[in-house]
């Protein structure tokens, strides 16, 4: 599955859905490092025995997690207390066999630009299998505020080059774009608006640029607020509640095994 | 359901199993509570619409709680790192329509005595529709590490007199008993053996007096290390990984909804 970047999620999923005899299918299909690492639960998944799975992004991602234990992996502290806590308890307690490593790397405010300036010590350097990104709410957010004079086009011109220089230096990491997202309450009112469905437009983009995966955060929440207030979900519009938290725990799992 | 703590399990379950068509069997099994209140899910959910739960325990319930924020119903921080997070952020995630009220009271290093001593404040006051208590693993290391002088008697008397005081403040709250757990690992060593087993009986034995759901923490730890080494779950042996806290959340939400 170390290909999995460098085809096309269409032809991925097309490839699993046509297999009559799962690994079987697969082996003949080009995913040679299958033998050597046994896939997690089902041939679906891109996660593997052994991986390294690291969370990067904003205060949505950092969600209070400790700094002094930050370099241990799996550490309760150290993974905040957000949708990646809820992700990596999940994936640990049914994958006890496995030796997964998850960290979480999220900063409260950070912008893309604020990811590629620590991208090395807090990226490059754990040498992630799996790395899910979610950033782009502060690109926005401190823009109104008159405190960062962010662009679309910025955001995006940024997020590829952190995405080009991360396949530089990892050219097997599997990738998992997240979609910003807000939920209108709270600090989220009409200027946002249409402005903040460029931002999500271009994260879409790139995840289908680099043919990585795509959590639709956006689309799951406009879902929640059919028959929901949406400050049960986040409060303030942006940082989620823990119910919240556990809906993109669900989707981020759904979406990552395929 | 408010009948719930005055028929035994077995009959209770035995009235869910042999229902042929749910709400209908369930109106005319004396549970008229049932036409005011939904239940939550299914008809086989103790946890009813509206419903304010109440985890209350030590250390493994604490997990890093703020205290700042403990009169707030379902905040994160309140409700700690551990299985009350996990389970709350489910609970609210799949029923938000609910209005469920979810609270932590565990503080580490308690003992049955000391949440006596705090009862009226951290239990009775806050009038818990659904109460879960995990006790007994202080009263047994305590008295290993000589600053505590218990004794497997006076755990169950102490236990049984706070389950009395309960039922006579809160007539129709549903119980939930945790069976304590160790594993054996880190600080938990040959010393807390067989007397620990006695301990875990107490509360066993406690459930059946009291007629209350019995999470069997222990039978599940058990089971967990089979295949995996015991600090996978729990380090030292007594406080659960984020790995161990998941295992827990599922069994709790499990025995809970039956």
């Amino acid at each position: 599955m170390k290909e999995s970047n460098l085809i096309s999620r269409r032809n991925f999923i097309k490839t699993i859905t046509t297999a009559t005899a799962g690994v079987t299918a697969l082996l003949s299909s080009g995913c040679s490092s299958i033998e050597n690492n046994h896939l997690i639960k089902s041939e679906n998944s891109i996660i593997e025995k052994g991986n390294t799975i690291l969370f990067q992004g904003d205060s949505i991602t950092d969600s209070g997690r400790s700094r002094r234990t930050a370099a241990t992996a799996n550490d309760a502290n150290a993974l905040g207390r957000g949708y990646v806590h809820l992700i990596a308890s999940q994936l640990l307690a049914e994958y006890p066999a496995d030796g997964l490593k998850i960290f979480n790397r999220g900063i409260s405010g950070n912008k893309v630009f604020e990811l590629a300036a620590r991208w090395d010590s807090d990226c490059i350097d754990l040498k992630p299998d799996v790395l899910s990104i979610l950033i782009g709410v502060n690109d926005i957010w401190h823009t109104l505020e008159g405190r960062y004079n962010g662009t679309i086009e910025k955001y995006e011109t940024d997020y590829r080059a952190l995405l080009e220089r991360t396949l530089e230096a990892l050219p097997d990491v599997k990738l998992v774009i997240c979609e910003p997202f807000v939920l209108r309450c709270g600090a989220v009112n009409d200027t946002w608006f249409p402005e903040f469905n460029g931002y999500r437009a271009s994260a879409g983009k790139l995840a289908k640029e680099f043919n990585t995966l795509f959590v639709p955060f956006q689309t799951m929440f406009d879902k929640a607020i059919e028959n929901t207030a949406p400050e049960y979900w986040a409060a303030d519009g942006v940082h989620p509640t823990i119910a919240g938290a556990a809906l993109m725990a669900k989707e981020w799992l759904k979406t990552v095994r395929i």
